[in-house]
Protein backbone atom coordinates (compact mmCIF):
# COMPACT_ATOMS: atom_id res chain seq x y z
CA UNK A 1 0.00 0.00 0.00
CA UNK A 2 1.39 3.51 -0.85
CA UNK A 3 0.13 6.37 -1.48
CA UNK A 4 0.85 9.08 -4.22
CA UNK A 5 0.85 12.78 -4.28
CA UNK A 6 -0.08 13.96 -8.10
CA UNK A 7 0.86 17.49 -6.99
CA UNK A 8 4.40 16.37 -7.24
CA UNK A 9 4.34 15.45 -10.46
CA UNK A 10 2.93 18.86 -11.53
CA UNK A 11 6.01 19.15 -13.78
CA UNK A 12 6.17 19.82 -17.76
CA UNK A 13 8.61 19.66 -20.46
CA UNK A 14 8.21 22.67 -23.28
CA UNK A 15 7.00 21.97 -26.17
CA UNK A 16 6.18 17.98 -25.49
CA UNK A 17 4.93 15.32 -22.91
CA UNK A 18 6.67 14.18 -19.71
CA UNK A 19 5.45 10.89 -18.34
CA UNK A 20 5.38 9.67 -15.13
CA UNK A 21 5.31 6.17 -14.01
CA UNK A 22 3.14 5.76 -11.01
CA UNK A 23 2.93 2.02 -10.76
CA UNK A 24 5.71 0.32 -13.14
CA UNK A 25 5.77 -3.22 -12.08
CA UNK A 26 2.38 -4.32 -11.26
CA UNK A 27 1.39 -7.82 -12.98
CA UNK A 28 -2.25 -5.96 -12.79
CA UNK A 29 -2.39 -2.36 -14.08
CA UNK A 30 -0.25 0.21 -15.18
CA UNK A 31 -0.82 3.88 -13.62
CA UNK A 32 1.05 6.59 -15.49
CA UNK A 33 0.63 10.39 -15.44
CA UNK A 34 1.46 12.02 -18.40
CA UNK A 35 1.49 15.90 -18.75
CA UNK A 36 1.37 17.84 -21.79
CA UNK A 37 2.39 20.92 -22.70
CA UNK A 38 -0.22 23.19 -24.25
CA UNK A 39 -0.49 22.07 -28.23
CA UNK A 40 0.98 19.21 -27.94
CA UNK A 41 -0.91 15.68 -29.12
CA UNK A 42 -0.35 12.49 -27.54
CA UNK A 43 -0.53 10.69 -31.14
CA UNK A 44 -3.65 8.28 -31.84
CA UNK A 45 -2.56 4.82 -31.48
CA UNK A 46 -4.08 1.08 -30.47
CA UNK A 47 -2.44 -2.34 -29.87
CA UNK A 48 -3.60 -5.59 -30.86
CA UNK A 49 -4.45 -6.97 -27.20
CA UNK A 50 -6.85 -7.40 -25.03
CA UNK A 51 -7.46 -5.35 -21.94
CA UNK A 52 -8.45 -1.25 -21.52
CA UNK A 53 -7.83 1.75 -20.41
CA UNK A 54 -8.95 5.08 -18.98
CA UNK A 55 -7.70 8.60 -19.59
CA UNK A 56 -9.08 10.86 -16.52
CA UNK A 57 -8.04 14.82 -17.04
CA UNK A 58 -7.19 15.88 -13.97
CA UNK A 59 -5.86 19.68 -15.03
CA UNK A 60 -6.16 21.56 -18.36
CA UNK A 61 -8.49 21.37 -21.49
CA UNK A 62 -8.20 19.48 -24.59
CA UNK A 63 -9.94 16.40 -26.78
CA UNK A 64 -9.72 12.37 -26.89
CA UNK A 65 -9.18 11.78 -30.15
CA UNK A 66 -10.41 8.18 -31.60
CA UNK A 67 -10.35 6.60 -35.17
CA UNK A 68 -11.04 8.54 -37.92
CA UNK A 69 -9.97 12.06 -36.56
CA UNK A 70 -12.35 11.44 -34.34
CA UNK A 71 -12.41 13.93 -31.05
CA UNK A 72 -14.16 14.78 -28.13
CA UNK A 73 -13.82 17.55 -26.00
CA UNK A 74 -11.93 16.57 -22.63
CA UNK A 75 -12.06 18.92 -19.13
CA UNK A 76 -11.25 18.00 -16.25
CA UNK A 77 -12.68 15.42 -14.46
CA UNK A 78 -13.79 13.35 -17.37
CA UNK A 79 -12.92 9.75 -17.72
CA UNK A 80 -12.28 8.32 -21.39
CA UNK A 81 -12.90 4.12 -21.61
CA UNK A 82 -11.25 2.40 -24.40
CA UNK A 83 -10.25 -1.01 -25.35
CA UNK A 84 -6.55 -1.35 -25.37
CA UNK A 85 -7.16 -2.16 -29.54
CA UNK A 86 -9.62 0.82 -29.65
CA UNK A 87 -7.37 4.00 -31.28
CA UNK A 88 -7.15 6.24 -28.81
CA UNK A 89 -5.15 9.38 -28.27
CA UNK A 90 -5.03 13.07 -26.89
CA UNK A 91 -4.68 16.87 -27.71
CA UNK A 92 -3.89 19.14 -25.93
CA UNK A 93 -5.49 22.55 -26.06
CA UNK A 94 -3.91 24.16 -22.23
CA UNK A 95 -1.83 22.57 -20.32
CA UNK A 96 -2.86 19.35 -19.20
CA UNK A 97 -2.89 16.93 -16.76
CA UNK A 98 -4.30 13.13 -17.38
CA UNK A 99 -3.51 9.80 -15.35
CA UNK A 100 -3.97 6.81 -17.61
CA UNK A 101 -4.73 3.19 -16.37
CA UNK A 102 -3.93 0.26 -18.43
CA UNK A 103 -5.39 -2.79 -17.47
CA UNK A 104 -3.88 -5.68 -17.85
CA UNK A 105 -0.18 -3.56 -18.25
CA UNK A 106 1.53 -3.54 -21.74
CA UNK B 1 -14.57 4.05 -26.03
CA UNK B 2 -16.89 5.91 -24.26
CA UNK B 3 -16.26 9.34 -21.94
CA UNK B 4 -17.56 9.59 -18.75
CA UNK B 5 -17.84 13.31 -17.03
CA UNK B 6 -17.75 12.75 -12.98
CA UNK B 7 -19.00 16.32 -12.57
CA UNK B 8 -22.36 14.22 -13.91
CA UNK B 9 -22.18 12.32 -10.70
CA UNK B 10 -21.49 15.27 -7.89
CA UNK B 11 -24.57 14.04 -5.80
CA UNK B 12 -24.24 13.16 -2.24
CA UNK B 13 -26.87 10.69 0.23
CA UNK B 14 -26.77 12.60 3.32
CA UNK B 15 -24.93 10.53 6.09
CA UNK B 16 -24.06 7.84 3.83
CA UNK B 17 -21.85 7.29 0.60
CA UNK B 18 -23.25 6.84 -2.86
CA UNK B 19 -21.89 4.18 -4.79
CA UNK B 20 -21.87 5.43 -9.08
CA UNK B 21 -20.64 2.50 -11.22
CA UNK B 22 -19.14 3.86 -14.02
CA UNK B 23 -17.76 0.70 -16.16
CA UNK B 24 -19.51 -2.52 -14.95
CA UNK B 25 -19.24 -5.26 -17.43
CA UNK B 26 -15.33 -5.20 -18.04
CA UNK B 27 -13.71 -8.44 -17.77
CA UNK B 28 -10.61 -5.78 -17.33
CA UNK B 29 -11.41 -3.63 -14.82
CA UNK B 30 -14.22 -2.04 -12.72
CA UNK B 31 -14.17 1.67 -11.78
CA UNK B 32 -16.71 3.13 -9.43
CA UNK B 33 -17.45 6.52 -8.25
CA UNK B 34 -18.04 6.85 -4.25
CA UNK B 35 -19.37 10.10 -2.91
CA UNK B 36 -19.03 10.47 0.67
CA UNK B 37 -20.86 12.77 3.15
CA UNK B 38 -18.93 14.15 5.16
CA UNK B 39 -18.11 12.14 8.55
CA UNK B 40 -18.91 9.02 6.61
CA UNK B 41 -16.29 5.82 6.44
CA UNK B 42 -16.00 3.44 4.00
CA UNK B 43 -15.14 0.41 6.51
CA UNK B 44 -11.39 -0.98 6.19
CA UNK B 45 -12.19 -4.52 3.83
CA UNK B 46 -9.87 -6.84 1.96
CA UNK B 47 -10.43 -9.80 -0.23
CA UNK B 48 -8.22 -13.18 -0.46
CA UNK B 49 -7.77 -12.27 -4.26
CA UNK B 50 -4.98 -11.82 -6.52
CA UNK B 51 -5.46 -8.22 -7.65
CA UNK B 52 -4.82 -4.76 -7.62
CA UNK B 53 -6.67 -0.82 -6.85
CA UNK B 54 -5.87 2.45 -7.18
CA UNK B 55 -8.45 4.96 -4.99
CA UNK B 56 -7.94 8.40 -6.81
CA UNK B 57 -9.18 11.62 -4.59
CA UNK B 58 -11.18 13.57 -6.68
CA UNK B 59 -12.47 15.96 -4.38
CA UNK B 60 -12.66 16.97 -0.37
CA UNK B 61 -10.42 16.20 2.59
CA UNK B 62 -10.49 12.81 4.56
CA UNK B 63 -8.18 9.93 5.58
CA UNK B 64 -7.24 6.54 3.69
CA UNK B 65 -7.42 3.80 6.10
CA UNK B 66 -4.97 0.46 6.06
CA UNK B 67 -4.64 -2.57 8.56
CA UNK B 68 -3.90 -2.06 12.08
CA UNK B 69 -5.89 1.07 12.83
CA UNK B 70 -3.21 2.86 10.60
CA UNK B 71 -4.42 6.24 8.82
CA UNK B 72 -3.19 8.43 5.92
CA UNK B 73 -4.00 11.96 5.31
CA UNK B 74 -5.93 12.41 1.61
CA UNK B 75 -6.47 15.10 -0.22
CA UNK B 76 -7.65 15.96 -3.84
CA UNK B 77 -5.07 14.29 -6.23
CA UNK B 78 -3.39 12.11 -3.81
CA UNK B 79 -3.65 8.15 -4.90
CA UNK B 80 -3.88 5.26 -2.93
CA UNK B 81 -2.25 1.76 -4.63
CA UNK B 82 -2.97 -1.15 -2.41
CA UNK B 83 -3.60 -5.04 -3.22
CA UNK B 84 -7.16 -6.33 -2.97
CA UNK B 85 -5.77 -8.51 -0.38
CA UNK B 86 -4.49 -6.00 1.92
CA UNK B 87 -7.32 -4.05 4.47
CA UNK B 88 -7.86 -0.73 2.52
CA UNK B 89 -10.39 1.89 3.73
CA UNK B 90 -11.66 5.84 3.31
CA UNK B 91 -13.04 8.34 5.62
CA UNK B 92 -14.15 11.42 4.90
CA UNK B 93 -13.52 14.63 6.88
CA UNK B 94 -15.50 16.69 4.16
CA UNK B 95 -17.84 15.96 1.57
CA UNK B 96 -15.60 13.52 -0.40
CA UNK B 97 -15.55 12.19 -3.85
CA UNK B 98 -13.23 8.83 -5.04
CA UNK B 99 -12.40 7.13 -7.96
CA UNK B 100 -11.80 3.59 -7.55
CA UNK B 101 -10.30 1.42 -9.84
CA UNK B 102 -10.04 -2.38 -9.26
CA UNK B 103 -8.31 -4.98 -11.65
CA UNK B 104 -9.06 -7.11 -12.30
CA UNK B 105 -12.71 -6.12 -11.26
CA UNK B 106 -14.25 -8.08 -8.13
Amino acid sequence: MKVIQLSATDDFTPGAMKRHFLVEDSPHFKIINFNLDAGVTFPVHAHDLDGELSIFVLEGDGFFLGADHMEMAAFPGDLLISEIREPHGVRAQTKMRILVTIAPPI
